[in-house]
């Protein structure tokens, strides 16, 4: 058998004593399959004396986290220390700027800085792999590089964040509002302390923009995602959503734009409408799902756990089997420097159904004011439910029919200051089946 | 940019046309990702003057198939000639035993002789590659192969036959027959004339014995699968499965069983009884979906379509890229010669819920009668359903409490040549969540 692939593993936190604990555990069928065994060589953390209930005694303990870049005694570095700047992009540029081959789980840092990493890699001939990075344990990197490799990939989309697909799936077993759900999460540990990344959409974004880069050919914009997350989603929303036929799921989408003459990359994170027999409208709990649509493959789903020590840690020793299988091409499937820089579209002329809900004031009137800013934007009801809630305001839940969502932006701007609205409006649209 | 690999396209049926479809389509983009041209250079089939509606006029006709095999302009050989042995077989072996690239969608071929092959291909270094025997243009042999590389799989199973699925949710949504809805089935395009390969649960079976040996390490067995296809299912079944919280589907499972000691291998294609928050109860229509459970991962869905010539040429050309790319291993992703042969696992002290219907005499006596066999057999009863049908039978149709296989079996033995029962039971288990 061929000689191991030693690993330096940077970052010890739960991710990585999972890849500690993988690679003992299915030591022996990981060599099998890749041909050789692949080693954990050198370690590296903020502390050494911390408790991570893995043995580390038979690594070699390195202080200075640059070390592994260069050191004798290691093949791969393994970036598990997070952030998209800081020590983890330092690492990453001297690792693959000596020739070395660097697997990272940093959504953050690929989304950011992902074009020159890849520019880089591909330069020094250096593989960059960041299969964890994306939707966990979810083999999608590969699944969209490799196994939708013959298509024109039309729309990639999917549910992104496990956070908030946990907290709103509880919403909608216990009717409870965001804010109680949010708490009982961040007591159990299933969201962060500071969970903005999550529940704002940022975490997602990153993710979508690695997506879009892979399955488009296009220079990764993260700065050119639409992000609106889940906060201000109520129990009602959940409820009348349900009501119409529909869950609420974070929805990332992606697709190339086609409308204004040339492509142009539409890219947005927003909380979405999903149709009861859409497959991501039953995806539960912490789960993550991504769909592609090919040219010819049609639609294709991948879905699994989105995040979590274990699962994350098969997705980054996946690379590490590629690795040492020497199957390993440019980190963006084509070269870095060919990837096309796409212009950011714009949404106004986008079609879609699209729910609105409004607190009102529960008087004569309110009601046909709104049906005459929509009429006057052209945008008509397809269903509404009107309700009575506490303290004499209704509220108004609907779907449109299609409709560009210039008329949307149209209506809400006519009823914008209108004393009969309390509070603003709630906008999500319907994803397409 | 590199040469270009040049293909010998063996079989012009519908998948073969949707390769040339395909690759003429996307050539641009295949080969920048490929990082060289994909080019067709020759075709053959049984009759050159039909009209396939592709213009064959660009590629070198070959009259005489087994010719591709060492044709100096041919690097890659993809059959699509179909069939289990004969001029399949004939040509597989040649191609490889000549050290060229083999890239097929026969899975009765892979099913009954890849192990043969693969060890021919692993001999002398020619890349054997099969994503399109599996579950169409759902890229799972390679998210078996490479995605889940890391993972001790410990099970895998799914929907693996689109027809039978096809004709399965147009049962449950028209409350129709089976008989009724082949034969619409097949009016309509969605099924064979002679359809016994797909309803007896065969094609299936190939599929799974595929999946089974990739993600296991085992040598092929598919002579060792239990198969059972979904003619005896009637319209009853479906409604009673509805009543009960369930979705009927013909699913194909297969796990490393190690009950009795050493490893065995179970491999099982029947229809099953699917909870309706598992993944596979949302499945409807041609879909296919594959579920693979990792020891670190969890749970991995692939889903996608599962036949049609468009898809299926997408995975063909998934494995046109990876050869283009360099990036082929050994065909079963450990050494073929280095496969375990499993022996076969038994079914008797197999755990399960299991559905049970009968149609029985409507008289005095008949339901005390099953429910002592019953309790002779240690079989206890979660929910039971009696209700009258035409001409004085009764139906009684329940799930049972969790028992071994064996004390299904003792029940049914024990009312065999009861006179209380008209025509056999139906026995189907229940999918584990």
């Amino acid at each position: 058998m061929a000689n191991a692939l030693r690993i330096g593993l940077a970052g010890l936190g739960t991710v990585g004593t999972g890849v500690i604990q993988l690679i003992e555990e299915n030591s022996a069928l990981i060599a099998r399959r890749a041909g050789r065994p692949i080693i954990i060589t050198a370690v590296t953390a903020r502390d050494r004396t911390k408790d991570r209930g893995v043995d580390l005694t038979p690594y070699r303990w390195v202080d200075d986290m640059g070390e592994l870049a260069t050191a004798a005694d290691v093949d791969v570095v393994v970036e598990l220390v997070g952030g998209s700047d800081g020590p983890a992009l330092t690492l990453a540029r001297e690792t693959i700027g000596a020739g070395r081959a660097l697997v990272t789980a940093n959504k953050a840092m690929i989304a950011h800085h992902g074009a020159e990493l890849g520019a880089l890699a591909d330069a020094k001939g250096a593989p960059l792999k960041f299969e964890a990075a994306v939707a966990g344990g979810i083999p999608v990197i590969q699944g969209l590089r490799d196994g939708a490799a013959a298509n024109r990939i039309d729309r990639v989309y999917g549910i992104l964040n496990g956070t908030c697909n946990f907290i709103l799936s509880a919403m909608e077993r216990d009717g409870r509002d965001f804010t109680d759900v949010l708490a009982d999460a961040q007591a159990k540990g299933f969201a962060e302390a500071d969970p903005s990344f999550d529940i704002d959409g940022v975490d997602a974004a990153h993710k979508l923009s690695i997506l879009a880069s892979l399955s488009f050919g296009a220079e990764i914009d993260f700065a050119g995602v639409d992000i609106r997350g889940i906060r201000k989603i109520i129990a009602a929303d959940i409820a009348q959503a349900q009501a119409l036929g529909y869950r609420i799921r974070l929805i990332g989408l992606a697709e190339v734009d086609g409308e204004n003459g040339g492509a142009s990359l539409f890219q947005r994170v927003q909380p979405c409408l999903v149709p009861l027999d859409h497959p991501l409208a039953n995806v539960t709990g912490a789960t993550n799902a991504v769909v592609a649509e090919g040219n010819f493959s049609g639609r294709l789903l991948f879905q699994g756990a989105g995040a979590g020590d274990r699962p994350t840690a098969s997705a980054v020793v996946a690379d590490l089997v590629d690795i040492a299988r020497k199957e390993t091409g440019p980190a963006f499937s084509i070269p870095t420097t060919e990837l096309e820089k796409l212009p950011r579209a714009t949404a106004a002329h986008r079609i879609n159904k699209t729910y609105l809900r409004m607190l009102v004031a529960d008087r004569p009137g309110v009601l046909a004011e709104i049906a005459a800013a929509m009429r006057d934007a052209g945008l008509s009801i397809e269903s509404l439910i009107q309700r009575e809630v506490a303290d004499g305001s209704a509220l108004i839940a609907m779907v449109t029919h299609e409709a560009r969502e210039q008329a949307v932006s149209d209506t809400l701007a006519a009823l914008a200051g209108s004393d009969s609205l309390q509070g603003e409006p709630m906008v999500m649209h319907i994803l397409a089946n």
